[in-house]
């Protein structure tokens, strides 16, 4: 077993968590919810995405965020940029990174975006030369690497055909995300070992959904291949559009648990960050989605 | 890596998770639970308590759920006795193992049943010699393995103590649980170790509480050492006396969801057993404490 020491979390909360939210969440709430990870810790926050407000209208107060917020020196913020016109509004806010996306899945790619894999791709690869070219750095989020809402099971030959097309526009690091929480240990395990043909270890991160609660099981066994950069959403924002009701984002405060559990560090402060979860939760007017927030401040309460 | 194929899985939902319910469950409503576990493939239940009616008056029907309920070839049907004098009572329902118990924290065994661990032990050695003379088969239950309510972390040493005192007095089989929840991969794995050292492999079960989110995680850890009996409640039955309206007992939905994605037998129906967790959370008045749950309802409901 090769356990990372270290692990890296990416808080995807402002904009994943966020962004499927039907009352609209103030940009001074957003940048306090960013302001307050940074100060628990996080060293990556992706903060906003720049996508036409008729499809996504809690993310239309993208600029505002941006410019809103102090930024921390040694903090990473990501924005993601659907195609070039997002890209240009995106630079001018000068983000530490942009996510570029595609699906493992034809059918969900087609369903989402109306094109298939090769495609989507190949309409990324003027925003990745664009980015690279200003010296911002470029993730791409792979949606769909287990299971699909429309196919079912993915096999890790596809991913290995996405990874692939990420890697030939020249995306530096990549995410494989379980989008629909229905992996379990061997299947993210698979998924990983595909990614693998195309990105070394410290380029891929995992981001597991926890609508089955299998994020955590999962998390481990990424673990166990060497995986130390995970993404999370602090109170576990972000429910699951293929499920109502149900879970999405695996809770940041969980995974922090879990690695500080086995010794791994990560810089976190997981009082501060429950705290944190508490603040976006209270503004939600929802409990947290987090199982350690839930424990621990039932703790507190005594 | 020697992850076993086919894993057992012990419900306690009818005693552990029913048994700290202010509002009485109906015997009948717990036959029924019994009758659709097994209906839904669990080979092992924990059906109820012998325990004094002052202390949990949920269980005060145990005569009448044992003798009410249809029994199944194949199936074990276990049973807790604290004392010689809930055996007695006990071996007139014909239980086919009897569960024994104790603390690996002295603090806990203080505060739990006023009496050291080597005492609390000690007591049990009448009930198990009578249980082994009848032919009955006996479990310990080995709690606060992980952490404790008042002292915090366990050292393995003690939990080694706790398994060899079990052992001394004829225990053939032990549950190794995280009655709190705190554990993490790397703890429960020393815990499992530790028991080791006086019970084989075959006889060591996993017990994990899901406050903390942990318990999956927990189970793949304790599955990559070749454990392959655990414990779990239907629905997550039974909250956590120590951390108020925070989650106890790990959900069998999930164990089993996360088990079968690994592609390891446990001879269980997931739907059946999901119909089964509704019948006792829609009894309850209360939503399903099973992420697994939740999500196929959710998807069921389209």
């Amino acid at each position: 077993m090769n356990i990372p020491s270290k692990v890296r979390l990416i808080d995807v909360g402002p904009r994943d968590g966020l962004q499927n939210e039907k009352q609209p969440v103030p940009a001074a709430v957003k940048i306090e919810l960013v302001h307050r990870l940074q100060a628990a810790g996080l060293k990556e926050i992706e903060v906003t995405s720049y996508v036409s407000p008729k499809w996504v209208p809690q993310m239309a107060d993208n600029h505002e965020v941006m410019a809103g917020m102090t930024r921390q020196g040694g903090v990473r913020y990501s924005v993601l940029t659907p195609n070039l016109k997002g890209y240009e509004a995106a630079v001018l806010d000068k983000p530490d990174e942009i996510v570029v996306f595609g699906a493992a899945s034809e059918a969900f790619s087609q369903k989402n975006i109306n094109c298939s894999i090769a495609e989507s791709i190949e309409r990324f690869a003027p925003v990745v030369a664009a980015a690279k070219a200003a010296g911002i750095a470029v993730r791409g989020a792979m949606s769909c690497t287990v299971g699909c809402p429309y196919e079912g099971d993915i096999a890790p030959e596809r991913v290995a055909y996405l990874a692939g097309l990420m890697k030939g526009i020249g995306v530096e690091r990549v995410d494989v995300a379980d989008t629909i929480g229905v992996g379990t240990p061997r299947k993210v395990q698979a998924a990983i070992g595909a990614t693998l043909q195309h990105f070394g270890i410290d380029h891929i991160s995992g981001h597991f959904h926890d609508t089955y609660g299998q994020a955590l099981s999962n998390t481990l066994a990424a673990l166990e291949m060497g995986v130390w950069n995970f993404q999370s959403s602090v109170a576990g924002l972000g429910g699951c559009p293929y499920a109502k009701g149900a879970t999405g984002n695996v809770a940041t405060e969980d995974v922090v648990y879990l690695l500080h559990g086995m010794g791994i560090e990560t810089g976190i402060d997981l009082d501060k960050l429950v705290d944190a979860g508490q603040f976006i939760s209270g503004h939600l007017g929802r409990p947290s989605g987090s199982r350690v927030a839930r424990a621990l401040l039932a703790k507190r309460a005594g």
